[in-house]
């Protein structure tokens, strides 16, 4: 973190020449294995600055476009937090669907206009490759924050991010995947994230939910150990990180099969009594019922903790692509 | 209201043994006489930092999450203004239809996300008992802008405050509260917070829209004087303050009822010429026909003030309950 | 720009006796030559403000309310922007049709509200004179950002300014206004504002849609040379300012001619070969198929840098009516 400056108007020098000014955050495999470990430090940085002071005027001065095409309240407030936090303002546009877009407006045309009134652009977008199509008109950064059933990097950061701070390494961890592992964004994010480390994962989950073929071969490439099953129980006892994700009844054309595999999908208290004692569980939320309340409480629950490091990563993102870190 | 601080970051120390540091404001009934003096003290001060300098830094720093889980442009906008005014932060989340909510995410995961977000919470939700709800789940503070058809303290306490203002003082007022007083939320917390003090309720009201008994009962056991009346000119004489409801058509099942009794709960210039010169007409808000616009420029038309002094009110509780009052 | 203040809470002298204090912006006729070239000097003070520190505290502890009637992505953020920029607040409105205005609440009451809360008010809405209705009852001042088929003098002002910037001057230029230009609000209104030079002006559209006779005879009597035409060619080679409006299929009782005409009024890269080197195409977006994305890069298509322009005549005005310029 800079020193304080002595212009009030301009609180740190903009770092032209920082490694990440300007660039834009659009898909998990634009990341290095150096990278991250960048992110994770500035992060990290990120979290002390918060516990002492709670905002810093690192981006004073500087704006944000929070440009959301669909609702999440999550995401959307997590950025305004980290901007907040950093002293920084925001224009919220929630309301795209009313606007200009529904007279028709293309995506690079509210882009540039945005360009005008903002510092960098936090971009939600139902369409696959309408991030990488703003950046491409943008002169600012453009951070995707979900396009439809493409990326959501910072999810991904955030999450390796957890495993990094609340376990102290990622290296040599085994993690297990559980749930929907078919259809769930966030898990292939992640498991491509981490494959950039020396780690295990587990996939768990019904036979209709399975990996994608292709996001295993990939990571079979690079070395990483996978195995495939159906029950917690067969891996539960190794696990250090428990990724949790809901099954969906939609996803399944019989009930009968969801009814007969739901329950095994569900974290109470009692199932983790087969797991270490020192190890977490994650989940990107929104839970509902795939962990029980009953299990809040429990010191490896880590799903709401999870919430504050995406904090930390988000104001990390902001300050690097603002040249600010 | 503290000095100025030295270090810009932490523009005011943060008072963790101030008695408010940290406290929920959930019902009227959580305070006791002290505390509304206390309260008004420091809305007081809030005034008169508002007419000197307008805005000033004492929640630099600190950031508000404004959930609104249905839409209240007013007491909305009223706290982004008191946050704002005090130099904080806001995270508006008003689309929450729309957002995670509808994938079924729980209020306590929602409130438990936003305390990584946000160091004070204000909730306005449908259900009675949310408030309450959040509150337990939530670390930072919550402030219950209203849950349904329960509470919303902040409106009775800027009640309360402005009668302060307006008058001076509440004891041994006389206070009519006419119109709706079955259904009226504001007049139900408002009558229990006056039982405080020393003062004289009259109820004026059609038949059908009387007082509920059971609080008359409850105000009757602290020894507050009340009567019931259908007539205003009964009572409107001695009247000190007078707070105004709507009689809406669709609480009679006889519309014929209500023709006949709709004008006699109706406030013009002529009605007026029977009260006081020194004395004051409130109103919650929105106003439709039930004050005649002819009055807005008489002296006694305190409601548009009445705004004025939530704003002072709601500055005052998030500083307290954020440790700096 | 003043120089920077001593008092961080006052950061700038409040200039009561400053021309522009607490007026309201409601209609482009309201300006003078005088008023404009006193508005661009500080539009143009702004802009090189935001090159140089791209933020500053003008307006520091000033609070914008954001009223929206209607959604308007471009011209809410243009606001928003313009106040963050310059150190205030917002208060962002844009859910009113749920809200108190659908309980019944008046225009007035609404805005008389907004007084306590904010230090200027910006009013979109769907109404004719809805504008100089708020600012009537409005003890702050009121921009008018568009009241339906009324005024929008913003996008007025901030047209003039871009020619002005672009270009170096206003008069002695011929400017060219094609494509609907019956209902479009923006020409009506340029059209007004350049009465106050001395330019040339060229109307081309198809026959049903030509400027009103009214706004013709307006600036024929402040002597004003203006031509019409249907066909671009006759009047594009002299052309120093082209103004592109779209041509809507549902303005056409008949299809045929609509799909007859429409090709005569898009600009392309083509059609841009006859027009000068050092001449400016501008639009006030969104744009669909009117101007081919073709023809984005060339340098004399204006119509993004004039959002820009938008946001340092936004930024001019509040400040004026703040009492800050």
């Amino acid at each position: 973190m800079p020193t304080l400056p002595n212009n009030p108007h301009l609180p740190f020098g903009d770092q032209r020449n920082a490694p990440w000014y300007g660039k834009d955050i659009l898909s998990v495999s634009q990341f290095t294995r150096e990278d991250l470990e960048y992110i994770f430090a500035v992060a990290h940085e990120m979290r002390i600055m918060v516990e002492r002071v709670g905002t810093f005027d690192l981006l004073k001065g500087k704006i944000l476009a929070n440009l959301f095409y669909e609702p999440s309240t999550r995401t959307s407030s997590s950025f305004t937090s980290a901007m907040e936090r950093l002293g920084g303002s925001v224009i919220p546009i929630n309301e795209v669907r009313y606007s200009s877009v529904t007279k028709g407006e293309s995506l690079p045309d509210t882009v540039r206009t945005l360009d005008c009134y903002a510092d960098v652009i936090v971009l939600r977008h139902p369409e696959v490759g309408s991030a990488a199509l703003a950046a491409k008109y943008a002169r600012k950064p453009v951070i995707n924050a979900g396009d439809g059933i493409g990326e959501h990097p910072t999810q991904a950061l955030l999450d390796a991010f957890t495993i990094k701070e609340e376990l102290g390494h990622i290296d040599g961890l085994t993690v297990t995947m559980l749930g929907d592992l078919k259809y769930g964004r966030t898990v292939h994010s992640l498991a491509r994230l981490l494959s950039l480390y020396k780690v295990k994962i587990h996939y768990v989950s019904p036979e209709i939910l399975r990996m994608p073929p292709e996001i295993i071969e990939e990571l079979q490439r690079k070395g990483i150990e996978q195995t495939e099953h159906t029950r917690l129980e067969e891996v539960l006892p190794e696990t250090d990180v428990l990724y949790v994700t809901r099954v969906q009844k939609e996803r399944f054309e019989d009930p009968a099969v969801y009814e007969s595999v739901k329950d095994a999908y569900v974290i109470t208290p009692e199932v983790m009594k087969a797991a270490k004692q020192r190890m977490i569980v994650m989940h990107p939320l929104p839970r509902v019922y795939e962990i029980s309340m009953d299990f809040d409480d429990d010191p490896r629950a880590a799903y709401f903790r999870q919430m504050e490091y995406g904090l930390y990563v988000r104001m990390a993102l902001l300050a690097m692509v603002l040249g600010k870190a």
